[in-house]
């Protein structure tokens, strides 16, 4: 069984289509990366040492099924697809409270260390993480 | 020579990575499918005879090559990528105030009709848009 | 006891400056409102028939205590402090998990229907909403 | 003559009830305080000599006059209502394409140092800075 989150179509989330503005899919597959993230003891951003560790991404892509409109409660099924040395490729099954599919989505990140002055260098995922992320492989 | 339009990373658009928040590359995408329309007479959403029109997403992606940071002016330039009987897919080119390519992302949508309520219909795109969509192709 | 909501500071919801950026306090009590007017039984935009009823915003404000930071837990408490013939002013009084006062929101709204084409007509709150909201007067 | 600027309202700054969702109005603001800014060779946010500086937000707020819809070019009018010790009070004057007013906003904004771990500590305006604002108060 995959891990699963949920989260309520907000009225700011929509736009004037009266449906949840499609950008918003991505704000929402962030929320499932964290909640998922934190069920293994991790987060999508942390220092450690006076070090500044983050994901950014860089891919991603959104197939939409059926409109989400607000007050919806969206589930939101989490999966690794891909385990990089240095990535992760998530992805992100939407459905809603009728359990009609909504949308399929997936980022890809890659770790990396971030300076104070938000330079990025991307670093191999380290052993730990790596043992967690491996079980959820898909 | 394709369309290009020209939109500036304000400072809501960041997180705390100090970089544009990933998800506000679609939102530029739509400014400059916007544009792009407004420079054929078209728009995303408007009335005709009391019905109203527009152009839900059923496909989005988005591939980030460097970060795009505050005050960056970035340079996005668009093209009709395929012209579907009912959809259009658009590729879009970001490039910082550097020259430096940023990101490349992609919309697929389909012309719908909407009701009050909004419930959608898709339909065929009309012959007088389809004429001024096909001289953009790439 | 005023009724009180959570909301977790999502990643998309910081800015470059490391915080929560201040336009989401607003979102936020948004968030609450809806809550709030749920846990009475309404809504902030619904239908009846076919009519379009909604509260949009005649004044809003926000003062700052303190920041609010990535994976903070927000508590949000929610009295109505004002109650018109067709207006409601609610405050919002944010709190972080380490019980430090975060931020005070005020949102007027009346109550208004909504044509099919967007225009608002204002109308005096029902009795029956009235009834529920006068005992949640501060 | 205050100092003016200029944005249009996108699709995604709008919600179902078909006008700009109210939150957008301070990103409008901020959009506005960085052009006006930025006119007297200023930022919101900068850099020097490896200190982080930036004007983190204490008090905001906005009253609504008129709805702003998809595609209205708003004009914003920008003036310094009260410059402090430490602190800034901008007030903005949103008006329409028809010339009609739709809303007036204001943020009270204190400079501040930041250091890398996004501690903020407010200090004195600049007497170079200060000059330039005073210039601009109403």
């Amino acid at each position: 069984m995959p891990f699963t989150t949920t989260r309520r179509v907000e009225f700011g989330d929509t736009d004037m289509a009266g449906i949840m503005h499609f950008s918003n899919f991505f704000r929402f597959m962030e929320v499932a990366e964290t909640d998922f993230l934190h069920s293994l003891g991790m987060s999508v951003s942390w220092w450690t040492d006076g070090v500044k560790w983050g994901f950014p991404r860089v891919s991603v892509s959104c197939d939409f099924t059926r409109p989400a409109r607000f007050e919806d409660v969206l589930t939101i099924a989490v999966v690794v697809e891909r385990l990089g040395t240095k990535s992760v490729t998530y992805r992100f099954d939407f459905g809603n409270q009728h359990g009609d599919p909504v949308a399929t989505g997936r980022i890809t990140t890659v770790l990396c260390r971030t300076t104070a002055a938000h330079q990025f260098e991307s670093t191999e995922i380290p052993a730990e993480f790596r043992a967690k992320l491996e079980e959820q492989v898909a």
